[in-house]
Order: C-alpha cells, then structure tokens, then sequence
C-alpha cells in the first residue's frame, strides 16, 4: 500500500447524524451511539477523528451532524474547530449532508480539494492502515477525476451490506476499477461471492475531488445540485436550501450510477459494530461471557453481553442475552434480536409521555 | 370454623428471623424478605402483624428477630411495643426463639396464656379464614393440653414442605389427631398423598399454652429447658444462655416427636413465597409475564417476572426470566432457578470486599 499523499489537502467529513438505536438503552436521542464508549475508553466518534491524524489533521476535519446531538459531539471533539461542526437542521438521509460537505471544502480549500467521508460510528483496529487506504484512494480520485472508496475483505456472507464487484486494476497504484455496486445480496449470492473473492464490501467510506462530487450532483441529483450552488455562490442560506435537497442516500443516488468509480481494497480491521452483538468483542472477558460492570457473577450462564457500568450484576441459568442498565432504563434480550430494539423504542415512544430514548 | 376464643389471652410470636436469601438483591441482610413489599403495598412482615388483628392485638405481638435487620423491623412495626422486638444475638435455628418466646410469655401473661407461632414471610390471601384458624387452634391446645398446627391443603405435589397425616376428628371441633409427621416427601409419595387427601401441608404456623411448649422442652430438648429455666427465673441474662439453647427446628426437635399433636385444616390462601417464581402471582400483569416497574415493554417475551420500580424495562425475545434491579446489584435468571440465587450470594460474598447482599 503506498504512503504517498494526494498532490491536494484531504479533507474529511466525518459522518454523525446517525442515532445508532440498536444500542439503545445506551444509547439516546442526544447521546448516540457514536458518542459512547462500549468498552470504558474514548468514544466511537473520538477514535474515528483520532485515527485521521496525521494524514487529515482535525482542523481538516468537517463533523455533520443532528440538533439532537450537536452538544454532545462538540464536547467530545475540542480539537475540532467549532467551524467545522455542521448542523443539519434535520436529517435527511446522506446526499444532502455530503453535497454539503462539498460545498463547505470547496469554499474553503477550492474545487481541487479531497474530501474523504468516513462514518463516526465504526470501529477500525488498525488505523495506520487506514490511513494508508485513504491516502491511496485520495491519490487514486485525484488522477482519475473520481470517487475511490475503501473495499472491505469479506470474511463472512453478510447479508446487509453493499457489495462491490472488483474489476481491472488501474496502473501504478492499489485501486481497482469497480464492476457493479449491489446492496445486500442474499444469502446463497453473499456466499458464492465470499468464496469466489472477486468482491469487497462497501463499509460507507469514500474519496473524491470536491469539484468531481459537485459535477456528480449536477449530473445525478440536478436539483440538490442548485440548491448547493447558491449555498456555495453565498445568495441563499442552509435553512433556505435544506427542504430543496432530495432526501435519498449517497449510494442510491450517485454511487450506484457513477462511471468510473474505483476501490482501494484493504483490511483495516474494520467493523460497523451495528448491534450489541457484533460489538460483544470490544467488550472485556467476563464471567457468564463478555461486559462491563462493577463486577459480573455467573451460574450456569454463557454467550451473555453485560454493560452495567455502575452494578453488581448477576445472571443465573441464561444463555446468549444482551443484558444493557443505565439509570432509567434497562434492556434484557436474547443476542440475537439486536435488530429488533427498534421495535422496543417504537413501543416507548408511543406509549410514554418522555420515553427514554 | 368456629370463631370461639380461648379462655386465655391469645399472644403471638411472629418468626423474622430469616434472611430471604432467594429475593436477593431485593433482599439484603439489612432488609430481608420479610420486611419487603414485593406489589408496592405493605411488606410482608406488616401484611403479617395486621391480619393477626383483632384476634392478637399488637400489643399481644412479639416479633423475634436478628440484629441486623431488627432497625427495619421496628421501623415497620410502629404499633408492636418495642419491648416486644426481641433480638436473637445470633441465629440459632428456630427452637431457641420459640423457646425464648414461651419464656417472655410466661412471665409476662402466665403458663396458661397461649402462644401462636406464625412466619412474618408468608402470604396469607384471607386474613379472617386464618384468625378463625388460629382461633380454632387455641381453643383446641387449651383444651387438649397440646400444640395444635394449623393444616394447609395441598394443591401440588410439593416436596419442599412438612406434611401432616390428619387422623381421627377431637370431639366438637374442627382440630384432627396428627398421625405422622413428615419432613420432604419424594414427588410420588407427595402425588399419592395430594390424589388420597389425607394430608395436610404444615406450614410452620402452631398454637399452644406456654406451659405446655416449656414441658415440652423439658422433656425433649432438656439442656435448652433447663437454661430458659433461668432466664425465666431472672437468674441469667439472654446472652448467657443463649450458646446454651440447642440449634435445632422446632419441628425437628419437638414437632416430630410430640404425642397428641392437633392441627386445623384450613383453607386461608397461604403460599411461602419462597422464590421470585412462586411470588409471581403477587405482582400484576404487565407485557411479558407478571411485574412492577415504572414502564414494561415486551417484544416476543412470556412468563417473565420484573421487579424494577425505578426503572422502564425492555424485554426483547425472552421467555421465563426473572429480572430484579436494585440502585446497586442486578439480577437476570430463569425463573425456575430460584433456589440457586444462594449460590451467587456466596460467590459475590467470597470475591467482593463489599458485595451488595
């Protein structure tokens, strides 16, 4: 993987409008789950900003980001220039807050500028080969007048993923042209791919000229495309042009349609931990299992999840539950239901006058 | 069911000395089962003084206790005269309390007074049908010079309980002739037992003239007689005899080995409550199975018990749990685990310089 860095500044747009609530009760309306820390250390959005440095040090970094949350987010992140906060009045799916972000590193950086989106919410174990990847899709955009994105090795045939097919190698560097983008295949097509090896995920993390973005906007997505000029050309305000801005994600809209894109492939030791079961590894060993707590007791339990940072906690004849205490409230589940917690804060809000969500 | 009284003043000596050890971390050695409401309403040890009334008037009530628990227990307890707590040094199973008991009693009404004993708990869903019981029961050991049991009729084939063989009726009255006594059945004798009706559940609840509990003593705990002989003389303070009394139940000790033994068959909706499993019923219907909480929500969950009055609970997936939160421990179990709660107790209390038990 070479270390050599786009003739541009890199720029990043770190990602964290997302509410994250399949972690609920930990997480809430204005603490998210990238604002937590799941195993007692810095939070999820503090590594994500972190592990940028030094190749997009945090006076390049842009965090987008919800009403909800902004404080939240903004105390967790003092080296980040309280400029480079976007607030989304509302949230609106990804394309609006990427063209966004485009706008805001154009202006400041010029049209040449590289930005690189990256989610706040994920987990990487090896940052420095991130960075590597970022700066090879960097380069890599930057010749082509494109968009790179980082290629995740799979190692299982997940199902709720894009794919990205792999094709031809483009000369002098890691990046690999990109056949067919496809989300979420189903399980008999995600196993066939896993074994073939010709495909990677897509894990939610890009790079591109600020000005190939834009033109990609005014070719995909024409309206949003001249909302964002006049935010851009100074005559209308974000409030005036948020409604504008067509409500669909970045994927959808552009990537999928977009010749040309590339892929850097890499392995970062990179997770989306989306449920408190594929987070249960960041969690420390455990009687009865993985957790945090005061202390754990177990009898007769295995496969269980504890984070009950402030309790005693003890679990008697179970197997596989998400145990979650936090003062007000408190989620017992069976592991593999994580997808479900939706239906449990849908229940609270309907039914209580301050759920708390 | 007669409700004629006994010639003498009925006393009563109501057992709290227990730790409730299967309600932990509800109960802790500071606020054991007893002293605990498991509906919200009045805790189990007031529910038992109250319904003693007006059949034993509190003043009548002696509430024998330990020293750990004896604050609560008087704070609980603000109609029973504090000269009526009387505070075991240490526990020493349940012959040296009754024993100290007779003694008080003696000394305070006469040999002839009678004396009930009975849990403080227990649940006893009608409180009359139980007065009319203990009535019934004081009657027949005064006039038979005798303890009389009050008889419970089974409804399962329990074999945690002592039952009672029932023989011949005493003549004018609802007490019957006790032909066995037996400690712990196996489940197929316990099943023949429930199918031919002919026994009777012994619930730890017995009634007689002091006189005849301090003979009794004489003649089958001798030793214990004889140092409750000084403490009734004024000759020796508690804690001089106290090492003294033998550790033993008084249904091993005495029970099983008495001549003449009465009991009252009763239907007064008793149950031991011994486990979150078997206090079940007491708590009211919520999503899930049965709990008290500030809010339960359940999303494909059944037969679960939740006691968490702080808290809004979310049960995902679950079925047959029980889940008690207190502000310091947590406990999650299956529900049919109950008696195994003693196990996590010792581990917390062998690894924790101050488990919360």
């Amino acid at each position: 993987m070479p270390t050599s860095e786009p003739a541009q500044e890199l720029w990043a747009l770190v990602m964290a409008g997302g509410r994250g609530a399949r972690f609920w009760p930990l997480s809430r309306r204005a603490l998210p789950k990238q604002c937590l820390s799941l195993d007692g250390g810095p939070t999820l959005i503090q590594r994500a900003v972190e592990r940028l440095s030094p190749l997009v040090p945090p006076e390049r970094v842009l965090v987008v980001t919800g009403p909800d949350m902004a404080d939240a987010v903004r105390s967790q992140l003092p080296d980040v220039p309280p400029e480079n906060l976007l607030i989304e009045p509302r949230a609106r799916n990804t394309s609006p807050c990427i063209g966004w972000g485009a706008v805001e590193v154009a202006r400041r950086a010029g049209e040449a500028a590289v930005l690189a989106v990256v989610p706040s919410d994920h987990v990487v174990a090896d940052p420095a080969a991130l960075r590597d990847a970022l700066a090879a899709a960097a380069v890599a955009a930057e010749k082509g007048s494109t968009v790179a994105t980082l290629g995740i090795r799979p190692d299982r045939p997940e199902t709720g993923y894009g794919y990205l097919e792999v094709g031809e190698p483009v000369a002098d560097g890691p990046a690999r042209r990109v056949q067919q983008f496809t989300e979420k295949p189903d399980e008999a097509t995600a196993t066939a791919w896993l074994a073939a090896g010709q495909h990677l995920w897509n894990a939610g993390m890009f790079v591109f000229p600020v000005g190939v973005m834009r033109a990609a906007f005014a070719e995909h997505l024409p309206r949003s495309a001249a909302a964002l000029e006049r935010l851009y050309a100074g005559t209308a305000q974000l409030d005036e042009i948020w409604g504008e801005l067509e409500a669909i994600s970045i994927d959808y809209a552009i990537m999928e349609r977009m010749d040309g894109l590339l892929t850097i492939p890499c392995d970062v030791g990179w997770s989306d931990v989306g449920t408190w079961h594929s987070a249960a590894p960041l969690l420390p060993p455990a009687p009865g299992g993985r957790g945090l707590a005061r202390h754990i007791t177990a009898v007769d339990a295995s496969g269980c999840v504890v984070h009950a940072p402030r309790k005693v906690v003890a679990l008697l004849g179970v197997d596989d539950l998400v145990v979650v205490d936090t003062p007000d409230a408190l989620l017992v589940m069976c592991r593999h239901r994580g997808q479900d917690v939706r239906q449990v804060i849908a229940d609270l809000e309907s039914r209580l006058p301050a759920p708390p969500t």
